[in-house]
């Protein structure tokens, strides 16, 4: 990779990347039109480290010496990223500009249909500008290891050879989303493999799990970097119940005191990675483009939200901290509480991928970072946002 | 079914089931906002049966004494359709209100886009509405045979029970699409499914095959109906490569003496019905409502392109008219050419289904209907809409 175009370069992942990218000498071109920071302040919440603007973050970048540009737009307008794909003629092209919320999807038809016909229109955009200016160039989207659900079969690659009424056939692996979001992450993924088919686009689809976590770089667990250091470079980390993850929210809690609140049984179980290995693994993938379609399952371990609860307790405690208690909410969702989950993984190995950090040392990263910003955190709380408040039972309008 | 919504009435299944409901006693309320006429418009086609306009249609049924009401709208505007449910109370509703045309969705991203957005929020409007006003409202939903695509396997209706590296499960089938349109199809079903799941809502799901012909009533073959002679009534027939289905255009091409422009090799198999019987089953269905979700397969038959072909030559050639020849077109599909095609049709036979005209007599009808307006297919002719324009292979923009 020597010239990347990142869509979504101000989101959580998004910005992540793209200091790391730039930091690796790579010509960045960040694209956002600040959506997840509207969203997030729609719903009333905030990012608990606090963030500076993307124009404050391409002007840090590049007076520290890195070749980072920021473009703001909207890629649902073809025309706009059409022009900027053919005026920064990239190699690679990071696609993660989309509304990542499962929980948001699910607040009422607005923003079923916002999320639904956002995601799906920027990737058409994308697809279609590739092939029609260069279909040379490499895309990595961001999809979600939620687009498989949980099964009882091990969770393949994308495809699986089957015998059924006697007949054998290599079909996708089926694809069981549980929300209006992870139905839109699932197009998404229906209309790229079309893609590659008819126009012999290049892409790597990323089923991740779920990213946690704020530093792309090692730090205090063997620190051999410099980059986090960059004062004001940090990205964002929300906590609220829409658009923090689950171990971002147990985090949150437990350094306020507040009851841990898991959802129904606590038995869910889903594949994590803290955001520097998404990071890697991403890079990674960059860096060794597919040929066609390839489908990636991208984490580091699987856990139930039971031992992420247990986990951010132990750590609290050894932190010598005041440890809260567990609480079984009601469960919001409607999911399996209890089921197998058992993930291939051999394509992200191959290339090299190995964990970078354990969970009991990342959660305790988050854990110190966020012992300064508690009083953020109260704000989340008073406005009723560390508890579950979205349900998917019944739609509001 | 007493009081029943057509959305899409305008169209052309959606106004031959509008009329026929209409004329078993039912109280109808059609909603359109003409859309199919506007995008036939918009690539030059037209439909080669005059039609008369929904306001004249709405007069002629209920000046004969029918209980049919239109109202114009979008279904992509929320609170139009929730107040439409809102004060029509159906008890059912039948959604055909989408863009239907696969070749119309790969001219380009514009068409792309649209035809995903269109599709999609008008569904998850639907969905919305109904969980929210009375989720005992029973919903028969137009999707699509192409959602499946043409595997080794035998296709089932929904789901199939699968062991997969030692484990057991019931899975859905796999859906394989090939266009944007066929996506969007998938998408809606999705959704659908996800509703049904989370909200308990009663939704069929109709993988249709290829609809053909234009009378809802015997005619000529046993002619026990009165219905079809409302003059004015006409449901359209597009025959253009956009908006035409392959038997539609054969009929066209063949009573112009037009080469019959098979695509590819003709070895692609499908599903076909007659549009008497695609009303059948959508009545069947709608009086015998879903439980929870339903997948139905429906269509009468399967054929071969080639067979169409030469059943449309042998046709036009018992009336006493000169036979054109068939031409082999380079195929502007991507789609498999030589293929299995076993399909699983259990609940509409179970329900009483039985084909009421043979494919033979039905194509004889067509073409004695076509011969009258022959001026009219000239016009597509000379417009080079009776052969592909359209391209899978390389996007327009």
């Amino acid at each position: 990779m020597k010239r990347v175009m990142i869509l979504g370069s101000d989101g959580y992942i998004g910005w992540a990347l793209s200091k790391s990218l730039s930091f690796a000498g790579i010509s960045v071109l960040g694209i956002d039109n600040y959506s997840r920071r509207k969203l997030v302040a729609e719903v009333g919440g905030l990012s608990v480290i606090p963030i500076q603007s993307s124009r404050q973050r391409e002007k840090l970048l590049r007076e520290n010496g890195y070749d980072f540009s920021f473009v703001e737009g909207d890629l649902t307008d073809y025309l706009f990223l059409h022009d900027e794909i053919k005026k920064f003629k990239p190699d690679t092209i990071f696609h993660l500009g989309q509304q990542p919320s499962a929980p948001y999807s699910m607040r009422g038809v607005r923003e079923a249909v916002f999320t639904q016909s956002n995601n799906i229109i920027t990737t058409l955009n994308l697809i279609h500008a590739v092939q029609f200016l260069d279909s040379n160039i490499s895309i990595v989207k961001i999809a979600t290891a939620g687009e498989w659900g949980t099964p009882n079969i091990p969770i393949s690659e994308g495809w699986m050879e089957i015998e059924y009424k006697g007949k054998k056939d290599t079909v996708p692996f089926p694809k069981q989303p549980g929300s209006f979001y992870h139905c839109a992450k699932v197009f998404d993924s229906i209309n790229i493999e079309l893609a590659c088919k008819i126009w012999g686009l290049n892409v790597t689809n990323v089923y991740q799990g779920v990213v946690f976590g704020n530093n792309i770089n090692p730090r205090r667990i063997g620190s051999d970097t410099i980059f986090d250091s960059l004062e004001g470079a940090e990205t964002r980390l929300d906590v609220d119940e829409c658009f923090g993850t689950v171990i971002h929210r147990f985090c949150a809690q437990a350094i306020i005191n507040h009851p841990i609140t898991v959802y129904g049984s606590g038995g869910q179980k889903r594949g994590f990675l803290p955001l520097r290995d998404s990071v890697q693994c991403l890079t990674l993938l960059g860096n060794n483009p597919a040929k066609g379609y390839r489908i990636v399952n991208q984490f580091a371990e699987i856990y139930s939200i039971n031992q992420l609860a247990i986990t951010v307790l132990e750590v609290l405690k050894g932190m010598g901290q005041r440890v809260p208690r567990i609480t079984n909410f009601n469960n919001p969702r409607v999911e399996k509480e209890e089921h197998e989950y058992e993930v291939e993984r051999e394509i992200l190995k191959q290339l090299g991928y190995t964990p970078s950090i354990s969970l009991k040392d990342e959660i305790r990263n988050i854990l110190e970072d966020l012992v300064e910003h508690r009083k953020l955190i109260f704000v989340l709380k008073e406005s009723s946002l560390l508890s579950p408040v979205t349900k998917w039972k019944k739609g509001n309008l």
